[in-house]
């Protein structure tokens, strides 16, 4: 139902946009909430994007805006009417609208200024000071729209100033107790409040042992512990303790799509976090991927050399190189899988660095177990091809290379871990390559052994 | 902060545990709460995770409990003394608590009667109704524990029955609105009942045009429904359109999560989908990986017959045999990157189904200019070796190959998808393996053709 019903109120809108009839695509997009417009945004034609913002209710237009990629952003800032920019900003969050003003002042710092002094100044001076922190840590995430109670507050008095307050807070299920220093010093919840007597005070049924970030802690860590704790927000100090901010969970759960959309990338070798498919040019997605490649490539051309080294043992057995292809192969599969399953054990907290020895040992166990299945499997192939004279070759170098580039693919992204990089820089490619060069010289040098050439 | 204080709560308790002193392993304890005793669980002995349950304190042990996987789940209720099995259980929620006695019917029927004899005649039936929805639609993923309201109600009366009902419910910052049969006709939050007057009735506030999703919608929908509009919770109707329970946050966060963890172990050829690697055994993991392994090699095989195909050509000219690899293996990365870009669109609706020739003319660009930029680097090497009689062949044959595989990459898993499969399942080493195969066919039979053999 998410799917068809959107689809026709889609379609509609299309029509209405098409036909430049205003009316028309306003009673379209009244059928159509934020997040169908931010689902669809690829399927209109870049002109009408901005038609669609012009003519939005202000809160809506500030929803779809906010999920819109940086550059496009800034485009439509400069091209939307000046009274336009000025609602549609005022009805973004704090975070988000620090968000766009760092975008639009890499892009365009004239533009950023004029909005920057049409702010009033206690929003200005909450813009800057968001600003200050990193996009990828706890202060790049969080607001200052949060509502801080005292603990000597009544439970009445809570409700009474939250019926002011929460209209302009972006969440109200948890409230945060601070003291005289604005540090911080509980939790309360509203479910707590409403549960409560009206008489009692803040400070007898806070939860004084309340789990809070700090401004520069990684986003990855934020996300995995709201994850672990299910919270709905969490609390951000700097480091006097002073209650800055909070994160709520819909900002994580991005976090945690973006955070799983990089490590895909990464283990495909597309070095290109942000990028989003559907809004890439062609250039932009080579440049996303030939890095990569060139590297690959070069790195791979070692093996032309041992090739060409081997020379006189592969002329002598010309079914050596019949099994080139299925060896490397097999080798650069096994290595696949285990590096998948490392960088994903990683990401998820399953495994850590220090665990490495253990996981030497278990992948020595399964890559042998491996190795000696696909040897089995192979035999049959290479008797059939009547090739039996190298079977002993062919068996001896499988299982060694699926052993070794068993554990290589497991351990390299625990080594990459412990320099401080990303486990999954070591990206399925990458292992393809070690595994070609490794299954190369382990292959060709079993052979001249066993073969006596 | 998150990771060091915990290291050493958790050495003090492994120290507790060690000694069998169970007053220092209470103390210990009081030291943790339960995600941090869930993120160590695989440090700890086995014979000590009874232990831990036996003396956490019940609502910290259920959660502790809840998180664990089933077959553990079911060993330890076997081992747990009777009262403290129904201490555990009395305090799961209404759908972890579903979830654990479908795993335990599945492994031990008769303890499962036992227990289920001892819930309470409601709660049994209440189990009883959820068993009936699948694990991965809404309907196994949603709890009965929800406050439903009636349209009547005044803010004060509602404010009221929150009072009394909201310590049993699993969420209380959305309330939904029914009518007399049972029927969703409109959402209200806690937030809007905060700021309302008191005499106020509902329906004045509701929300009328609630979202919500059917009992057998899928769980990714779900998810990608609440992740886009940043629901705290979303409620679920049967065929009728009579609420039926709520779909809270922290369950899609699990979700988002398993949905990743599934992609990325698809993407590296592992097949299943809920492997836990700390807590998988050496034949565990080898049977989630031998039998993608036996399909390509042997589906790899194919190569050896091509090879042996060509003997003539690659006989006549031994240098084409050394850069076999380095062309085999551009290939492979390739269409791994496409493919890659692809899954992980589809996966977060970035791209769809029906957007599959815009994406052929799109990677048909990329593909032939990364083809040409790397045969450009490859012209170099192999100048560099003296084989520049072969540079045509390795040229047209690279910048073809890598056109070809980047196309198959990226329309696979569309053709996929299509037949209802999961993108996923083209797994990069299943790239690798068809592009070994392509890259062999156009290599040869281009050197074949160019070379006169």
């Amino acid at each position: 139902m998410y799917d068809t019903e959107r689809l026709e109120a889609i379609q509609a809108l299309q029509n209405a946009l098409a036909e430049s009839d205003a009316v028309a695509v306003k009673a379209a997009l009244q059928e159509l909430d934020a997040p169908q417009i931010i689902d669809n945004w690829g399927e209109f034609a870049p002109e009408h994007h901005l038609v669609i913002l012009t003519l939005l209710p202000a809160s809506e237009a500030a929803e779809v805006f906010s999920h819109l990629e940086e550059d496009e952003q800034t485009a439509l800032l400069e091209a939307l009417p000046r009274w336009r920019v000025k609602e549609l900003l005022g009805e973004l969050y704090l975070d988000d609208l620090t968000d766009t003003l760092q975008a639009v002042e890499e892009e365009d710092p004239e533009l950023a200024e004029e909005i920057k002094a049409q702010l009033d100044p206690e929003t200005r001076a909450e813009v800057e000071e968001l600003s200050e922190y990193e996009e990828d840590e706890a202060g790049g995430l969080m607001t200052s729209e949060y509502i801080a109670l005292r603990d000597s507050m009544s439970v009445e008095e809570v409700l009474r100033f939250l019926r002011r307050a929460a209209p302009d807070a972006e969440q109200v299920y948890y409230l945060y107790v601070v003291d005289a220093a604005e540090r911080l010093e509980g939790v309360v919840s509203l479910r707590d409040l409403i549960v409560a007597d009206p008489k009692t005070r803040v400070r007898e049924i806070m939860n004084p042992d309340v789990k809070y970030v700090r401004t520069d802690t990684d986003q990855e860590v934020v996300a995995r512990m709201m994850a672990d704790y299910n919270f709905q927000a969490l609390p951000v100090v700097d480091e006097n303790g002073v209650l800055s901010g909070i994160i709520t969970i819909d900002d994580v759960v991005d976090v945690i799509e973006e955070e799983a959309t990089e490590d895909i990338y990464r283990l495909g070798a597309v070095e290109a976090p942000e990028l989003v498919y559907s809004r890439s040019t062609v250039w932009e997605l080579w440049s996303a991927r030939v890095r990569w490649l060139v590297v690959l490539i070069v790195g791979g051309m070692f093996s032309s050399t041992i090739l060409e080294g081997f020379e006189a043992t592969l002329s002598a057995v010309t079914a050596l190189t019949f099994y080139l292809t299925i060896l490397l192969g097999a080798g650069g599969n096994t290595g696949n899988q285990s590096s998948t399953l490392i960088v994903r054990a990683l990401a998820t907290g399953d495994v850590r660095g220090r665990d490495w020895w253990r996981i030497l040992f278990k992948e020595l166990g399964v890559g042998l177990l491996l190795g000696l299945t696909l040897a089995a499997v192979l035999a049959v192939k290479v008797v059939a091809d009547g090739h039996a004279e190298i079977l002993p070759v062919l068996a001896l170098s499988l299982a060694t290379l699926m052993t070794v580039t068993n554990i290589v693919g497991a351990l390299l992204p625990i080594g990459i871990k412990k320099l401080g990089l990303d486990p999954a820089l070591i990206s399925n490619p990458l292992i393809a390559t070690l595994s070609d060069l490794t299954g190369l010289l382990i292959y060709l040098s079993v052979a001249r052994m066993l073969l006596q050439i």
